[in-house]
């Protein structure tokens, strides 16, 4: 199976990160993640992106805060679909991450999840690398009806919580 | 190859939309488009999704404005990629539409492009599905190649505006 | 008298949902309260809507947070009205959620309440219900009475403070 | 019938407002507009809502731009539902308006619909008189079939319109 | 001297009114202080406003949060200064109050502070008292100067830490 | 009486500053209006605020859009009442002027208004000068009366334009 | 003298760039001018930085709309100074470009100007190299007081408009 | 070497400042420090900025919260190239010292950093100054190869991290 690249554009980036790690390990997605910066170390993000493909990618996320450009550096440079990150944290909350990461010109998009969306930024991962791949597909149908499943027993739990109110 | 399946909630929104059935036209890539909301036709949005699988679907685009709830309610009844397009109109001017489309709770995500991303989305559903494509990688390696081109010779045009205003 | 519907999206929503439950059991007006998602269990937030006149529901309210579709779902597949309870929590503070419940196209309308505003969707759900109800309106108006009541103690104790502070 | 009772803060509101008005002569409900405000005639204002049930209103519509006041100032007079329609036109396009009405401090709720969302605010007119007039319900119940048939047509001549693209 | 009339929407709000509270006594200038809502207490708020020039006013305060409107419907009844004092607390973090307070339609002026600016709306009160009082005038000039004068100080105090750092 | 002394920080505001200058004519208070910056004349705007007391202005107006500090830099000079009259233009859409004059720091009030808001700001200064003169007093509150007396006209012609809709 | 680079990610932002362009040759100081974006020349641009230094520049300006990345990368291959134009255009009216030119993370400022401020990009560059530059700073003062001299011709014009406005 | 000026508008900004000074300090820039304010201390910021030249500064930096207007009350007086430092504390939580520091006319151009952005406001300034200094350019230089090899050594400690997590 091609792998996931995670750049993070800051160490202190991987609280969030490590959502989308957890959910890739939990699906058997293989992954690398690495911090690297589109504005300390632009060289090393574009020549990580430029050989993504012959490295064994598929997909790639790129997690920043702030004017956010890691995705879009990482999507300049490949034709691999490229997730962006926004992560909380700048003086706009996270709006300032979210735009820069989401109103990508036209020729190179981002495939943008919510502001501090690890977990969902890696489950888009897995999708994209589901289309061609049934095994994986099952993990995420799986997954979903565990979901549901949960949130039925929440919605079970609720009721007996408003019965005790009344006691 | 896997067709895209490309939802509108409205055919005012089909100006926007058809920038992403040129560019995979362009890239001959198949794809169906419809008219369906997920308030005014909700289950016929919901089986859309659910189906799309099995009617030979890789990924689905949701575009939408104001409250944009397509993406979503898609994403929800599948576990196939889908891109939400949000499309300016709303009182905020598209805001509402990003905010409604990208913000999605963790574990159903939507790939959110620029608001009025028509080209973007379709290259996104290109760029996924080239994942297990070498061919299509190759169109969208050279579609980029020849906009580079032509931002060069843009470029060169400019130099000559330049001196042309020195006249 | 028919009964309130409440539905949440996460169980985390209860803080904001109990104080919608709180003024309907003070006002006397009969309340089913569940957790459904529009995304996580798409069709049974759906069939709860389209059997809610038929189960006995007069209005329902739908609070969620970031990308809010559950009201908007609601209202998809009801001719009843649906209050949307906006709930703080995601990137934007409620401004996300906020905008993806009032801003609904034409066709289908939701009743938004303030973001995290429990108690007015309980209020606004009375008075809906008290249109034809003249007993629960007396309770309504009663409510009212209290409430500018105790507005009066209070500036009758400010006068106190700051009578106090001269000392 | 109950009637329901719409006022304007300025005639210039009128475009929005005259939509509530033709979906309300459409669904065959009576119905009252005036233009009044809460800031220039304030007192008409409050009197209008205090006698609004006395007077065979069943529920009001305050349409306002700005900082939009008079949904909140009717809503302060009587505990029959209040629907608010926030008005574009502001510095704010529309988001002043809309926040100066949906964030009601909790006791006094308004019903608050999209910004220049007149056609929504009659229709929530209609469905809160509905609740209890079963027929009124089958008026609004056919409205959203049409809906949804103009829909599928719109859908049909879509395929038509990207048919002739190819030729 | 005519009096500074405040009026506060919620008792909550006191800590902020306070700071305009210390300064009006700061300034020898006379007040009343009350806790009324245009929203739980209309009535006694337009009343209050309405007879504020025969008891002894001069300029109103109006403090609120939320959807803010205690300013405007001061305004409205009278045309004594009205001055809007935004309180932060709303799901915008007082944007809304701000807004709300502000964006007064034409005709009905709200001179307004920023948010949660309790000492300006009291300096703006009282140098509206001082248009026509040279020995208030004169004691907001020396709390001017006084205030320049620690700020002197302050930077005295800088030089001394930076100083300090370099040891 | 005293001059309300009108400065607007470029020509292009002067279709904005007009209402307030007709309003003051309008009103019979004297006024002086001129074109001055605080970021390209600010001696000059300085020089203006500092004297403006013993030129015999008794309240300030400052118009300005962008980043907006006309009016702060007026009320940094004087302990007058200054006004400030956010103008749009910018690329907040008069947002950024908004914020830039009504966020002043506590110590140096300026009373905001709308944006665009020239009317208002007219008005206001003539409140502010009516406090100690009943009869501009007057003269607002005919000026109010006739404005609600217009309101009340176009209420009518609304019921006529309502019924020749019928015809 | 150095030059100033100009980089545009589109020439479509050459009529905001132009402004920049007048000015500097309006001050004599030697400028490129090049079409090159973050995104589809991705290694031109960052080249044109890395060799900046030695090909006499002194000072860069990256203008770009949207997700504006181009001001970033550039400042991310040099430690030349490196000011960042902004350019309305995206879905949020150019807020988008300001918060991703803006917010850059410590360690790589951008020296940013107002969106769409063409005129000041080029003051800016101006100023940089005239720290150095006694002429260059000549003609800036001089620019300086002209401008300050038409506005105090614009205030002599309108003394005449109010007069003539009064006939 | 000229000196860098940095003037903030309140003691209460050092912390954001104190890192600018840091880094100053560690580039052997010589900088002074002084806290004065716009509106608090007008003349004596206006009389810094005017002398700035003359006592031997090459660049100021202007540090303020909310409606911040010190940094363009510099610009406005000297034609040295003034960087804004706009300080997060404001009901915006920093948007409006953001706005109100980088919105600045045509003519006065601010060159600003992001909120709250003490570090790159210093090293801006030094970039300014090393124009024309090799020696300080090759500090900078060497500075940024330092924070790119940190970066290298986070992603070494990174991969260390997630290998442990699978132990």
């Amino acid at each position: 199976m091609k792998k996931v690249g995670i750049l993070m554009g800051s160490d202190t980036d991987l609280p969030v990160v490590q959502k989308a790690i957890d959910v890739l390990r939990e699906l058997e997605v293989p992954f690398e993640a690495h911090v690297m910066s589109a504005h300390r170390t632009p060289k090393a993000a574009a020549e990580f992106s430029e050989k993504a493909l012959e490295n064994g990618f598929g997909v790639l996320i790129g997690a920043a805060g702030m004017a956010a450009h890691l995705a879009g550096a990482l999507a300049a440079n490949t034709v691999l679909p490229v997730i962006g990150l926004p992560i909380r944290g700048g003086a706009a909350d996270g709006m300032d991450a979210l735009l820069a990461t989401v109103e990508m010109p036209w020729g190179i998009p981002v495939a943008t999840v919510a502001i501090d969306g690890g977990k969902n930024a890696g489950l888009l991962a897995a999708e994209i690398l589901a289309v061609e791949d049934e095994a994986l597909r099952g993990r995420l149908r799986a997954r979903r009806d565990a979901e549901a499943e949960r949130l039925r027993a929440k919605d079970a739990k609720l009721q007996q919580t408003l019965a005790d109110q009344l006691k």
